[in-house]
């Protein structure tokens, strides 16, 4: 191949790739805890058949696209998110079904990260005499699902620490002679529509108690995108303080679980009563509070594959302390609050988490910081693997 | 002219004008207090004069280029970054020359903000038969001279306030038991090097007392860049406790103004004794300190056009009080200095600060938050003024 077709051709895969990680977008909150991954089948310039997986339907991605795409798919080129799977796990493997169907050629954006995938899939298609290329808009593809590589590899969900505050690092203004009635929104209606869609892509969001009792946030996805079961919201309440009257807990819907550490029946009864869900769980060492690493843990455990942290000072600073963190997402407003306005973090430690890779963005008046604090892509074991 | 002509014609004008541009940044710290200027004369597509105006040399940006034309400028172009002037002042007016050198059509960046030039310069060019361009690449050349403007129009500095500081909103760690010896960087060697092009574009820098004796900082420019006049570093000193073997002071090259508020002689002697300006000033309503507002009046005296704010949490909240602010320059160094780090400001009162204009950038590992609160070129009056 000359290189002037290498390139046209390379230009080509990447706009398909690019329709594909559409496709994905949609999956979102649907797949869990699954990855997110979409296919487009392509005959000559032609899309013949296109999907995306989710969870409930059982069908992976390739397999809906496949379908659609029936005798076409002959010859055609399958452009994947993720590397199709070689295992038999709720349904057969893909890469039988894309040999059988008679693909010529399969472009993935990248790897699975799952160890019992990880590279066999393709390895399948290519003894099958199929051209396979990998890496097409990769990062765009591994950050959709940071979440279930986290999760596939670690048992823990992959957590983001989301913050709004001034420039002046204050998350809310000194505490009020009278208890507000509603959350202080520092940030724009931008931002907090980002916020919305961030939650959308969650299966979990942690506050502390203080939060719940101070701002009685609502915590909820109001996104109105589908989602294939509702955003877990967790509240971490060593005490059991959280009132049967807050927004929380009237909003209940099978969607609220309270971390405690200290057993009061009386106040379980009364939460569990209006359809909260209690769990007792460590505490921190050295003080009473939940343990946010242990939380985190058991997230994992119950198949949560992305968490969100929406806390005030003492849970970041937990979250660092800890290195809970995954990725940050900072939203500074423009506004000072002062030096009596609430700290980002309560803790009086230097660190320098170390940040792998950031972007900044406006978000209308606002300005938004994205850091990633550990790549679940790049664990430690990979590091050192040869391919 | 078709459209097409017309577009190509100002593709062309926007291309010439930056290289005029890049004149005038030649001149920063080498015209103030005049305005940094730059003047490119084409002719055909041949540039036939270049030059920018330095203060020292008298000759305005014009004249230089045209002196290089001589004979070429004949039906040729002049692209100035700024209005060409109409009145007598230390030379004769541009316009004047302009078209005795018989050129055929000038573009001007902006028109000039000094109340008795604005639209003079230009109307009497257009008297004379010459074509006349305004406002390719304004905003640019507007930002070059915004403390030109500033000045000529309030007789006040344009004042930009620098701070580093932590994801956090810290502007240093917590007191340190053993004094520093020398200044804590939070930001990097990047950041460190926009803050000297900033220092150079600036004629003097304002600090604290409490930074001087905590940082013990050397506030010059050391770009290496050639200046007419030293960067005047200006110590907010009431009671006159600055350091004899500070850095500021053992550096001092008749570059150092102290401003304080309560005469004590034996120390004002002290520090005259050693090249240092000592000034007494009024004091802030209500305390002892310096009043910012009162300095920043006394530097605008001084024909300081650009100064720059480089202070800690007291200084930085009257900066914001007394709404001196005219451009917010804010670097977030990719640390968390927790609940202890002195704070941006020292200010109890919720502020919002409204930004005309921001920009977010990289900076290395930090990033920068640039914003306009206010813009000299669009004052009150102008607001209102019919053109």
């Amino acid at each position: 191949m000359t290189e002037k077709n290498f390139s046209a051709k390379s230009a080509a895969d990447s706009e398909w790739m690019s329709r594909a990680l559409s496709m994905a977008r949609r999956a979102s909150a649907l797949a869990t805890p699954n990855p997110t991954v979409g296919c487009v089948i392509v005959q000559g310039s032609r899309v013949v058949g296109e999907g995306f997986h989710e969870y409930d339907k059982l069908d992976h991605a390739e397999i809906v696209a496949l379908k659609e795409a029936g005798g076409e798919a002959q010859g055609a080129t399958a452009y994947v998110t993720l590397e199709p799977c070689s295992h038999q796990g709720r349904t057969p493997p893909c890469v039988d079904v894309l040999i059988a169907a008679g693909i010529r050629r399969v472009v993935a954006a990248t790897a699975d990260p799952n160890p019992v995938v990880n590279g066999n899939g393709l390895a399948k298609l290519r003894s099958a005499g199929i051209e396979v290329a990998v890496g097409v808009r990769q990062t765009e593809a591994r950050d959709l699902n940071d979440g279930f590589a986290r999760h596939i590899r670690s048992g823990l969900p992959f957590v983001t620490l989301k913050s709004a505050m001034s420039l002046d690092g204050r998350i809310a203004p000194a505490p009020a002679k009278v208890a507000r009635t509603a959350p202080f929104y520092i940030t724009s209606a931008e931002s907090l529509e980002t916020v919305q869609q961030m939650r959308h892509d969650s299966d979990a969001v942690i506050t502390g108690i203080n939060t719940a009792l101070e701002d009685n946030p609502l915590l909820t996805d109001r996104t109105r995108l589908p989602r294939r079961r509702p955003l877990l919201r967790v509240v971490l309440d060593s005490a059991l303080r959280l009132r049967l009257d807050s927004k929380l807990v009237r909003s209940v819907k099978d969607d609220v679980l309270v971390f405690c550490t200290t057993p009061i029946p009386e106040r379980q009864r009364a939460l569990e009563a209006l359809g909260i869900r209690v769990e007792r769980i460590d505490a921190s060492i050295g003080n009473p509070r939940v343990s946010l690493k242990r939380a985190i843990e058991r997230l994992g455990e119950m198949k949560m594959t992305r968490v969100m942290i929406e806390a005030g000072s003492q849970i970041n600073n937990s979250a660092f302390a800890t290195q809970a963190v995954d990725k940050l997402t900072l939203f500074y407003a423009p506004i000072l609050l002062g030096a009596r306005g609430i700290p980002f973090s309560s803790g009086t430690e230097q660190l320098a988490p170390v940040m792998l890779r950031t972007a900044i963005d406006q978000s209308g008046p606002d300005f938004r910081l994205d850091a990633y604090l550990r790549d679940p892509w790049q664990q430690e074991e990979d590091v050192h693997r040869t391919h």
